[in-house]
């Protein structure tokens, strides 16, 4: 068996863009070399609330997109905006409760750091993230620009698409880990 | 109905220390001013495991905790290691992971700081870590000091219990939210 036969007609991936206060989320279908848009949006917790209410509001956001779109794999970005640490620990437990999400709903999980989502979507690391929304935009063929968090979520999904096709993403879905593009 | 009329006879409380590679558990019960120590333990993520990997061991771990002690509410430390961005970015993680365990079981969960578990359990907020750990043994007649991060998690438990009684419990155990000691 060649690892082309391992290969489903359709892979649907959703990307994630974790956040206290906005998750990105978008998801595209893979089918050989084409990428199609199926959907995205932002799960936005409620402002003063508490840890734990947002957290809740994350994760069951999340299993309504899984179980609504039939996810089969995940990408998430290794975010990292350090303004202050407690900004930082805040972001942390945001992408806890994501990643919480996609781990109790089996799925495989790959993460990707900013610099590797802007040079698999704009060829280039420095790039500003007005073009990386242009090339999500051009490479699904949208008709508008989603909003920031959404568009950097489509982001995301798309680059797990670029660096996890062939035999990677063929055993990314056989349950083995990968993470920053190489396996572990 | 007075308040002390909602009080069931018997409150369980876990308390929880969250770490990235240890995260620290405590179960007592509280009858009236009593407290009985339950359980206590450590859940350990394995060396090396990619992240995705820590966060289900974390919540599968709390799950079977839960789920095996009857929890009624939960305490969680406002841990705060600063040593770097990278490891702060972990321990919210980790916390996020805690955090979303009690969420799916539906469990009211209180905060409190280092500080207030200090204060709480020892009488002032600069006790070293012996001197808390010598608290928990004494406030809960162990025949022997438990790990450092179980004992951490009694004593959170032992500051929730402090800190909650009466309405506040009540409060809390219909509900309502509890953070750093105050309704919010």
């Amino acid at each position: 068996m060649t690892a082309k036969a391992l290969l489903p007609a359709v892979r649907r991936v959703l990307g994630i863009d974790p956040g206290s206060r906005i998750t990105g989320f978008g998801v595209i279908d893979l089918i050989g070399q084409q990428r199609h848009y199926i959907a995205s949006g932002c799960i936005r917790t409620p402002p003063n609330a508490v840890l734990a209410e947002r957290i809740r509001v994350i994760i069951h956001g999340l299993f309504d997109v899984i179980d609504t779109y039939q996810i089969h794999e995940a990408a998430v970005e290794q975010v990292f905006v350090n303004v202050n640490p407690a900004a930082t620990l805040m972001l942390g437990q945001a992408r806890g409760a994501c990643l919480s999400a996609l781990v109790l709903r089996d799925l495989p999980v790959a993460e990707y750091t900013a610099l590797q989502v802007k040079k698999s979507v704009v060829g280039h690391g420095k790039a500003a993230k007005e073009q990386v929304q242009h090339m999500v935009v051009r490479m699904l063929n949208l008709s508008g620009t989603p909003q920031a968090d959404a568009a950097d979520a489509l982001a995301v999904a798309l680059a797990h698409a670029n660096l996890s096709t062939g035999v990677i993403g063929a055993l990314a879905r056989s349950g083995l880990k990968i993470r920053g593009g190489r396996l572990v």
